[in-house]
């Protein structure tokens, strides 16, 4: 029952530095769901161990090249791996397009169905949902149609108590009544109060991917308490006016929304070449909000089952 | 005055065992010349320090993401490098479409021009030139349009002798004919015959780029003599049927072609996935050819100026 985010790539533009182009992996429950995809991505899947084939669903924020420019080879790589079930891409339009002339000038003809689902970058909107996830759209500001995602697991139903199903001899349909919430009548007439059959199942966690974006409030309502918040913050705050120009955010302008929106956790990413030491990201947002962390190639981070009382884990081996 | 050759990525189809999709570097006399560009090559020019700057021309052989799927995140970051001076790329048809649409799609602007050239696939064809060298097509056959290049440095100049100079007390004009290798006249009405003047410059180095093809003797009279022969070897020859299947070549049939080209020094590569450990490929085309090297992600190998008398010099530190 896992829930945990593998950093794939956490440089703004262009690789340096030993860091690559914005890349991320979700997995929630053995579902791999990939977030954005810079050039790259499908090394970095070999260098981190990610399951390649496991990814059904494809989430891109926008068609900046740092975003998207790997999306083409892994999709022509898991064709060759003899992929044949269906792959979704959720992106802002005039990525099919693109992706379609690239397979077409080489006359490759996939062996799985893609399907392209168009998001609207102007609302909140839930684009995806199955038993364990909904997954929806935060419109976020950029220099071209540009949004966020927002993973949010369903809420489980109640955990019914194993000795009151022997102590009262419950059914299989009473059984499952009460996991709604219900108080059960017995066949001898007594109604037993739901409070005494239940417990309360594990909070639904939550992730928040907001890149690439300007500093701004309106993402505040959709992200409120997430467990963890992906923030990019490309700049320094010595550097807010470069921020502005380019409709980017800066460390402590990541840690302010982050402290606004009373998340558990923020991570930073998409960083300027500009700066080979990232722990400065770090240092900037901890002075707003201590539970601020850089992100790292490789990178894994997860929330555990029974958040309310672990602590979020956070795996990184520094390569050096 | 160096010929240099750096392997940027030597698999086929996809990243594998530590190797990537093809790409290769030539730089002849301090003019780099980019050969394929399949994804993640601009992330091993950081990595084996090629100057992506002064790479001028660029040469992509056919339309097979693993050869081009890397161009379009090595245009932008050229851009954002601040490039301005013109960049050219000699590909078969259908290339400008695909980067004119990601470029459209990410609302990109180069802030150079970049120039594309189509190649007639079915020829030998002279498509490039300056002082220093001529790049010509090879016609190949595969699945897909697809020609090799071949790059010949220019037959220099004879060299004058500084000792003639003085004795003769020669001029400029003298001097330029002398050159030419043209017998001189001296104002005492004496005839100095042009072989005790100049000798003989180094010959010209050469450079035959094969890859992706079926086994065909009719590259044999483009590619015959040259100094290094790059001939891609996908299998070996226990899989010549699928070798024939997927029009590529085996290690045995890349070294039948070096022999009978007699060229001086054959390199393998674009080895399949399904072979972790190269050297077998290199075993297999030294039974025919001893002078096979399998290629390998950062190997140089440098052809001397006066490479009549001195060995191409290999350079290649194992990473494992």
């Amino acid at each position: 029952m896992n829930f945990e985010l593998t950093f794939l790539g956490t440089n703004s533009a262009l690789p340096a530095h030993g860091r690559f182009p914005t890349a991320q992996v979700l997995a929630i429950q053995e579902q791999l769901f990939l977030i954005d995809c810079g050039e790259g991505t499908q090394a970095r899947m070999l260098d981190f161990h990610v399951k390649r084939h496991k990814i059904n669903q494809i989430f891109i924020s926008h068609l900046h090249g740092d975003h998207v420019f790997g999306l083409i080879g892994l999709l022509t790589t898991l064709n060759l791996m003899g992929r044949q079930h269906q792959l979704e891409v959720f992106s802002p339009a005039g990525l099919e397009e693109v992706i379609q002339i690239q397979l077409k000038a080489s006359q490759t003809q996939l062996g799985y169905p893609l399907v392209f689902h168009v998001t609207d970058t102007s609302r909140f909107q839930l684009i995806f949902e199955n038993e364990t996830v909904a997954v929806y759209t935060i419109p976020l500001l950029h220099r071209i149609p540009t949004n966020g995602f927002l993973f949010r697991e369903k809420q489980r139903d109640l955990n019914i108590l194993p000795e009151k199903i022997e102590e009262y001899q419950l059914s299989v349909p009473q059984i499952l009544k009460a996991k709604e919430g219900k108080d059960i009548t017995l066949e001898d007439g007594r109604t037993i109060d739901n409070n005494e059959l239940t417990r309360m199942p594990p909070l639904p966690r939550s992730y928040a991917y907001c890149s690439d974006t300007l500093y701004t409030e309106s993402i505040l309502s959709y992200i409120k308490g997430v467990d963890l918040l992906y923030h990019e913050s490309t700049f320094l705050h010595d550097d807010q006016q470069r921020a502005r120009e380019t409709m980017h955010s800066t460390a402590y302008e990541a840690a302010t929304i982050a402290k606004q929106a009373a998340v558990k956790m923020l991570f930073l990413g998409h960083y300027s070449t500009r700066h080979k030491d990232v722990n400065v990201f770090e240092e900037e947002a901890q002075s707003i909000f201590p539970k601020a962390r850089a992100a790292r190639e490789g990178m894994r981070v997860s929330i555990p089952f029974h958040h309310e009382a672990e602590e979020i884990r956070i795996t990184w081996k520094d390569p050096g």
